[in-house]
């Protein structure tokens, strides 16, 4: 039996029958919203309590409340903000604004910082992203719930991930996703000192997930079902003499990618997309993005009908 | 044919009937909230996306989006707090937000950023003013149709501005409007290194629209049925060598208006009113603030109605 | 009679009666949220104007307004966001901010502010803070309350306050509220250049309060009902050379207290409370949090109700 949906921390903690429920929430919310409709989640309120701040997700998460009906408290900045003293701590937080929501959404700058929270907690945690090595378990199902919906299956999907994977928090956490799929291929395309970290790849093999690392596109692009961009950071690449050029998805890659294949950047983005990939139809960030909306309207219902 | 409003960028693209359809929508309003009233927009959600903070004009159109029944997500201060990477840009940002929203209130530092919003976004950009020398054309609707509602009239007025011209953004944006009707008289009321722009000046030579410019309100204040009031700042005027006593409005210029005169400032003040004017039954700047409520109403069901 | 309620800015101002009936309110908002329910204020919009910044004690008061049924207009810093000019007066920004809305709840950093916002307002204001030597009567209402609902009473009792008590609002507003009541017994404990200031002691002089001052707590812990505890700010202890041993409550001080004692904070805490405190059933400090929620609600019903 399926347990009940406490709290969203990492992207590890569901299990593919419950991706699934989840996938079939966020169509069913698609239409919801395309027809302009709402739900009947009015006395539901959402704290999104962001410590440091993402306007973007936040907004995604908050629009998703207020599309089920419900309502909003908001801080944008709490690191900064939250008290007059400095050694105000998460956990005493938590527990008090938890009497004033139905569900909290974290952003923390600690790794680690939601399944604290959790642990303290009157309503459930959603956690938005905590701290560099930390995860952002919501991004990975959009993620992965982009991939589905562009691509109508998971299992057998060769998936390239490129850019700086080794404090790439959306990277991992969708590669944690994607280990629970069938005969599923990842490749890590990173410079040797920005490669994806050993843990995912002992997760990896523990998982029989095959993989492969290389420190270039070539060769790779004919054979990718999904390229998955992060972000590269120009000064830290400069400071480890990478070439960005290398790393740059633009016209050449474009010509050697696959006619079906899809494109994803979780954004914001740097350097790393050329601005003519957004006018071909395979670059699907900002449909991603979209999607934000829908599978967090899902989620959403999720906690709220299983804690009610 | 009317144009469907799209985005609301600059005085300008307002032409006359669409004024007056606009201050009609006004007036509806101005009877809804009366009563204590609502309208039926309750699936609607407004974006504030304010780069640099502005809590009265954030407020006024959020309070209006209220009043309205909808919904409103918020950042006060998304230049510093947008994202972990600075050069994050505006484009991507408007675009991945229109996901979440049915209109943008963008507040941006640079001239011409609503316009740049508005060529990617998905949903009307309502420009809230975008740098200092850019637009604010929700303010220059609002002091028009204070202007309209305490004169009954537009055309043939005489209007003086007074106060630091060159960058001062309503009054210019005011002053584009105004060129719109006929046989208005304009008065610009400056030090001469602080007087009205060239472009403003051209605009109104193009439009037959009179004016004249001069360094003090000698001979002025009988003549005047409208004394727009603009920001003065004191370090700013000491270091050109400006007297501040010469373009304050005090006592001493009360007395030589007329008394059907009208007195607005498109607030916040600074030290160019001396508190005795507040009293004066001629002082309408409390209204024209409380008019920014109305106009802003009616603004967005425009946005709303025709964007459907 | 009892006069209309017209602004919320320091305990002084509620008579017992007064007091009563919000705690009858309080009771009835506590059963409405405990049943999901929701009240009629739907087209009430409450503005939230902190100068400076308090998570809780903001999130409290939205929330409340959100169980109402209500809107809510935010600003988390107002002091630094609040407009381009450095010299915007508070009576400006308080007068244009209540045409937008049906109440403002003001967090100022100067002690007096809500006593001049209130001057200068359209709508009821509500002290959440003003000043280190200011109020937070909502503060002292859900302490009161909280006293209240957990000793069934509040003539009679002992109250025993603790920690840094010379900037204390908390405390000190409490100290006002107590002071109404009959045979209340007050303990001040605190290091002699940290005590309670003599504007508070003639107060209770004045009101014939009996109160005794002390430097420790031997002696003490077996004859209070209720200890109050206030936030020590270690740095500033240790610049006194203060020992902060002395004002901890933890296990020792546990064990002297009686059986049905009631131990309150109005967080956040810093030192002054060892974590073995929060799992004694006499810590109610998280009970006095989510009491804020009811007290706000039932408050923001009697400002509503008493200004139609």
């Amino acid at each position: 039996m399926e347990l009940k949906l406490n709290h969203v921390l990492e992207s590890q903690q569901f299990k593919v029958p419950r991706i699934m429920e989840l996938f079939e929430r966020t169509q069913a919310m698609k239409k919801i919203v395309a027809r302009g409709g709402t739900l009947d989640y009015q006395n539901k309120i959402l704290a999104s309590l962001f410590y440091a701040p993402s306007t973007r997700t936040r907004f995604s998460f908050e629009s998703a409340m207020y599309r089920l009906g419900g309502k909003v408290l908001s801080t944008e900045h709490a690191r900064e903000f939250s008290s007059e003293i400095k050694d105000e701590n998460l956990e005493d937080t938590i527990r008090i604004i938890g009497n004033y929501c139905d569900a909290i959404v974290l952003r923390h700058h600690e790794a680690g910082g939601a399944a604290r929270a959790a642990r303290n907690s009157l309503v459930p945690i959603i956690n938005a992203g905590d701290g560099t090595g930390g995860q952002h378990p919501t991004q990975a199902l959009l993620d992965l719930y982009t991939i589905h919906n562009e691509c109508q299956t998971i299992d057998g999907l060769s998936v390239a991930f490129i850019g700086a994977l080794d404090n790439g928090r959306t990277a991992r956490s969708l590669a944690y996703l994607l280990s629970k799929f069938d005969r599923v291929k990842l490749h890590f395309i990173a410079p040797d000192e920005l490669q994806m970290k050993p843990d995912i790849l002992e997760h990896l093999d523990e998982n029989g997930i095959s993989y492969e690392l290389s420190n270039s596109t070539k060769g790779l692009a004919s054979k990718v079902d999904v390229l998955y961009i992060t972000r590269l950071d120009r000064e830290r690449l400069i400071s480890k003499h990478v070439d960005l050029e290398q790393y740059n998805v633009g016209a050449s890659l474009l010509k050697k990618l696959r006619k079906d294949a899809v494109i994803l950047h979780p954004l914001p983005r740097s350097v790393e997309i050329s601005s003519e990939v957004d006018m071909d139809s395979r670059a699907a960030y900002f449909r991603q993005a979209q999607n934000g909306l829908y599978v967090r309207m899902a989620l959403l219902t999720m906690l709220f009908d299983e804690n009610n």
